[in-house]
């Protein structure tokens, strides 16, 4: 399936032949250009062309980092970073070539400061990588986009997932980051202090730019103490709108709900296929608190109490971690299930973000949508803060199909955007986006565009990604 | 006293005048520029020199703020947003003159979704006015920098305050702005979902830049939800150092403490001579907690464990409103008792912000710097966020005197930055700190200056402001 919007820029040969001769010479074997290494790191999950880059440069420094940059600011080369490639909207395609910088090797973790609930990362760290290195100290870094993704890709896409209603986004999770520029000089955007009033807030600037701005080469994370006590359960409604009203009446009161997650029917239809699940076919919340023994307990009952008002069945829940995985079992194979519905079909992973009074209104209108069109197409959505998702399931071989997948994307996307939300909660524009991000913020394109000229005046970093800036 | 930094602009006298010449025509006598209405605008609390507006425009709608841009625009005249005019780093001061965009008749509510828990106001609405506004609703603007504030003038310094610690600071409670750019365009920066990755983060780009980039005409808020209960308390400790450690074992813990200050040994002093009091004269935290009866009383008892492990006092708290009213009267008082311990000298109020790591030893080593220059000066910090204010009491009319409390200044925010901190946690750069900016940020001051130019290429908003953009 070829998406619309995927185009190819320019490719400046002669600037790719003499950045590839100096990275060869400057970097030795960190420089790998065989067809197998291109093809991974334009790996576009789901459902864009791939566009490979020229070469693949395996950093292992902020120095490495610097060579890179400076060899392609010199001829006027793509530069696009690569974490793990869990990236939805084709962040990691190189639409006009250049250089793929691979972070992999760059994944130690700096400092761990347990008093100050900081850690500094190099890019390439994973966040499982992260949980696993934290865990003796008590902490935990809280952010959990699905995919194990790479911290610098997360701080790039400005990712979040089912937590961010409790813990917020890597906007608010990420203190500082150094980030080379295009004069290939490395710059730190902040500080460990908690807060600053010291400028502009270049790090927030950074932390969802995608790569367009330059190239992360460490991130400095909040982190959290491990809770005491976890609880979770799970409850169904007979609507969407009274599982959303549970939903409002829970953020409105201030319980500190750690994940607050709804599965449609379709989906719940999808895991109860796939993992021998029993759910009634109703819209279902899943729901974990974070706490103490006394304060998830208080949270539970404050949230049976809340689904009782809201009409719900029996809110199930437990601090036991077992009964408490089986409870969630339905939700954490969400993903695999779906495409289980269809295995021979190809999925389209898509998100959307309103504001919490819209929500029940923008999912109904678009379970509607895709009743009305025929299609198949599970919904999960992090409740709490307005997101959701949409898994199309669609026969990338099927012109029909094809057309019919991104007839429907651009209506969710439109739908969204009318109710004061936004075309992508957490995946990010990258190329699939951006006639939507162009949609949204109207004339606020502009800024960000001199933004992007004003610090990539040669258009070197993740070209063709968010919006035009090249003047074509 | 004059400080090093304020240094006068160049005057664009033929811009000015023409400015002046057609906002007369157009806004009539929205335009004032007598001398009083010049003074009153460009009131620098505390120890700048004044430097004056040529006119002040009393705007009452956006297309009112979009005239005085065109015109100045058009003329590359400054432009000075100004709230209050409460700011304490000259924020307001008009260097090379111009004129001053008075918001005080922006004061409307726009619009309150209770739901969502968001308002959008007009800049010049204070956070009093739009808490009286909100009580009916349940819900409240946390945000409390003690003075009056506008919200047009909190956002842009990233203003926090006593319960940052719990609410965090204006990065992280405004959802979108709108603001007037320098082509005279209304542009709107976000959306009200709680989230998004969509494209630059244009809303915490403004956010903390001083009026340096734009004029914001609205601010969208997120508003929480007023607590059922809440309680308050007050202990004291023998040394900073363990009111620290309460403090970091409090924050690690994960006790959601809605306000946790500390005042030193000189600021009780003042307090119990200000407020007929009798605190013990040793550094003594204030907290308050903010929930239901059952966690405000398990905090309050967590707390009291963790002052007892420390070798504090007994904490004496209460959830009795009048009760905690008393127990809280000397940190309330804190600023005006200050003033009194020399009612003859004048004051300067500056912040700095440390990783609470190194807060305990950044306070003491200032203490210690302020009894060995033999100056008088309490100490309050925002303690959970390693944040703390130094009232200097000095003699304005004394060269000596103003030369030392300088020097304690630059002393002061060396300190800070050397332990990787900040040169300001909540009261920004303004002119009084553009030089520790620049100490602070190092390399990355080029990048804020080339956003400057990107989006103000012609220098008229509030020039002279944080950092010298004019190729000067």
């Amino acid at each position: 399936m070829a998406l619309k919007d995927v185009v190819s820029g320019t490719r400046n040969e002669a600037g790719i032949a003499a950045v590839l001769d100096i990275l060869k010479q400057q970097l030795g074997d960190k420089l790998q250009t065989g067809q197998s290494f291109r093809e991974q790191h334009a790996h576009t999950t789901t459902y864009l062309t791939t566009q490979l880059p020229d070469g693949v440069v395996f950093v292992e420094t902020s120095d490495d980092v610097k060579t890179v940059v400076k060899a392609c600011a010199q001829h006027k080369v793509p530069v696009i970073p690569f974490g793990v490639g869990s990236s939805l909207e084709g962040q990691v395609n190189a639409p006009s070539g250049g250089i793929s910088v691979d972070f992999s090797r760059m994944n130690r973790i700096i400092s761990v400061n347990a008093e100050d609930l900081d850690v500094t990362v190099e890019p390439g760290v994973t966040r499982e990588q992260l949980n696993t290195y934290l865990r003796d100290t008590g902490l935990f870094f809280p952010i959990d986009p699905g995919a194990n993704a790479s911290i610098g890709g997360m701080a790039s896409t400005r990712a979040s997932g089912t937590n961010a209603v409790r813990y917020g986004t890597m906007k608010d999770n990420v203190l500082a980051l150094t980030v080379v520029t295009a004069n290939g000089e490395e710059i730190r955007t902040g500080r460990r202090a908690r807060k600053s009033s010291a400028g502009y807030d270049l790090t927030r600037l950074y932390v969802g730019a995608e790569g367009t701005l330059g190239v992360i080469t460490s991130v400095t994370l909040r982190l959290q103490g491990i809770p005491e006590k976890i609880a979770g359960g799970v409850c169904t409604f007979e609507t969407i709108k009274e599982a959303c009203d549970a939903v409002i009446m829970t953020v409105q009161m201030g319980i500190p709900v750690a994940r607050i997650e709804l599965l449609d029917e379709v989906q719940i239809r999808a895991c109860n296929a796939y993992s021998g699940l029993s759910y009634e076919e109703k819209p279902t919340l899943f729901l974990e608190f974070h706490g103490t023994e006394e304060t998830t307990v208080l949270q539970s009952q404050q949230f049976s109490e809340i689904v009782h008002e809201c009409g719900g069945s029996e809110f199930r829940w437990t601090s036991d971690a077992q009964e408490r995985a089986k409870l969630w079992k339905a939700r954490h194979d969400a993903y695999w299930a779906s495409k289980a519905l269809a295995p021979h079909l190809d999925a389209l992973s898509t998100d959307v973000c309103v504001p919490i009074s819209r929500f029940a209104e923008c999912v109904t209108q678009t379970q509607q949508d895709i009743i009305d069109n025929g299609m198949l197409a599970p919904i999960v959505g992090h409740a709490g803060d307005g997101n959701f998702h949409v898994l199309v399931l669609f026969d990338g071989k099927d012109t029909t199909s094809v057309a019919s997948t991104e007839a429907f994307v651009a209506r969710l996307n439109r739908r969204a955007i009318a109710m004061d939300g936004t075309c992508t909660g957490e995946h990010g524009i990258g190329q699939g986006k951006m006639s939507f991000l162009a949609e949204e913020v109207g004339n606020a394109l502009d800024s960000m565009i001199a933004i992007k000229r004003s610090l990539d005046p040669d258009n070197i970093f993740n070209p063709g990604k968010l919006f035009r800036s090249d003047n074509a």
